[in-house]
């Protein structure tokens, strides 16, 4: 009988902020496996790193593309999904672990798209870093009936002032090396002043400032503009 | 000194889904408050149910309209927040359970307002609906470079449809006694058919459907349908 695969969202950063679901499954499956850089452990691991406990526990990092821009290489998921796939034929269960969400602009979408029609998937949600950020800084992400968008840094600036031309509350996540083109956008647009810039949300390297505070040559891929056009 | 004001998210329902952060701050306060409807104590005070120590801590069910249509009643908060000033004055600290994440479209959001002047006050992210119906109905939510929209199921008719004609990922939340608005929009745009239906995700009474399998007499306020529109 097939193994089943797990997704498991293990939040933005702060290794408290596992769930107690996510603390249970990661301990309990026969193989760990996790997004890696090349060389490394990356984000995924070393939050649930003071959870691990030591016994026969297949530890499985695949090296995959982490930045969804440029895409990342089909190819390192296909041999990827080949590895969980062997280990989930020969009846194991394995679990992947996810920075945030499984579900929210994961790569484990890509291992989600090659597997879960031939093996039983159950995916479990994690702490986003929409929501992170907002607690970081103070930040209503969203209230009543308003709407709230999240643009992806890397979107074309045109399609991005189309968006912001609405009303309504906005989070621009992977800004990094697009973070000059942002905040010229959001200046032009009159939304740079109230806006709130985040880096490593609820990791001890956190930082909360204004955009103009931000050294354009030093932002990390994980980071985010939250921001509000109101009605 | 004054106490400090925890806003504490508990997730979207399963007692599992809290964080470790969660447990241990809800557990360490001097007060513990909730949102409780009139009579009962609500779906905040349940999903922690299982993870509450006895001990001298002061319980303290909040009565706030939960529904945001019609918007709340001020007075109902302010009322509330008296109550947390007199504590958090007199140097207790005061937590405040908030179903899914405190900053997402909280009922958290109107303390907030009325208290973070006056009081130190820390957010704990939970996890929050959009991933908890995504991980229930195995949706991707968003991916790549994909823009990710929540609309609330209250707004305007023809405000949705403006929304929904652009391409993305939609989770439109609160669906309640929206659902046959919703539905025959998503219907003329073409949309319904994809479309996924979640209520009470992660709480045993969790059901995934196709639209066309809703009844729309008996759809919960906290329901949520998930739309993709393809570029």
């Amino acid at each position: 009988m097939n193994g089943t695969l797990l997704g498991i969202g293990v939040g933005p950063g702060d290794p408290e902020l596992l769930t107690l679901k996510a603390l249970r499954l990661m301990n309990a499956c026969d193989v760990l496996a996790w997004p890696a850089p090349e060389s490394g452990q990356g984000l995924a691991h070393q939050i649930v790193e003071p959870h691990l406990k030591a016994g026969d526990q297949e530890h499985l990092p695949l090296r995959l593309p982490i930045s969804s821009d440029p895409f990342p290489a089909q190819q390192a998921y296909d041999e990827a999904a080949e590895k969980l796939s062997t280990r989930l034929s020969a009846g194991k269960s394995v679990g992947v672990l996810c920075e945030g969400d499984p579900m929210f602009y994961g790569s484990f979408s890509y291992l989600f798209a090659r597997l879960s029609h031939n093996f039983v998937t159950e995916v479990i949600p994690g702490v986003s870093s929409p929501m992170a950020c907002a607690s970081a800084s103070g930040w209503m992400l969203a209230s009543k009936n308003e709407p709230f968008m999240v643009l992806p840094g890397p979107m074309d600036l045109e399609v991005l002032r189309k968006k912001l031309e609405m009303a309504g509350s906005y989070a621009l996540m992977k800004v990094g090396r697009h973070f000059k083109k942002i905040q010229k956008l959001l200046e032009e647009m009159h939304l740079a002043q109230e806006a709130s810039y985040v880096e490593h949300a609820s990791l001890p390297s956190q930082r909360v400032l204004k955009l103009h505070q931000v050294d354009p040559q030093n932002v990390p891929y994980f980071s985010m503009i939250l921001v509000r056009r109101h009605a």
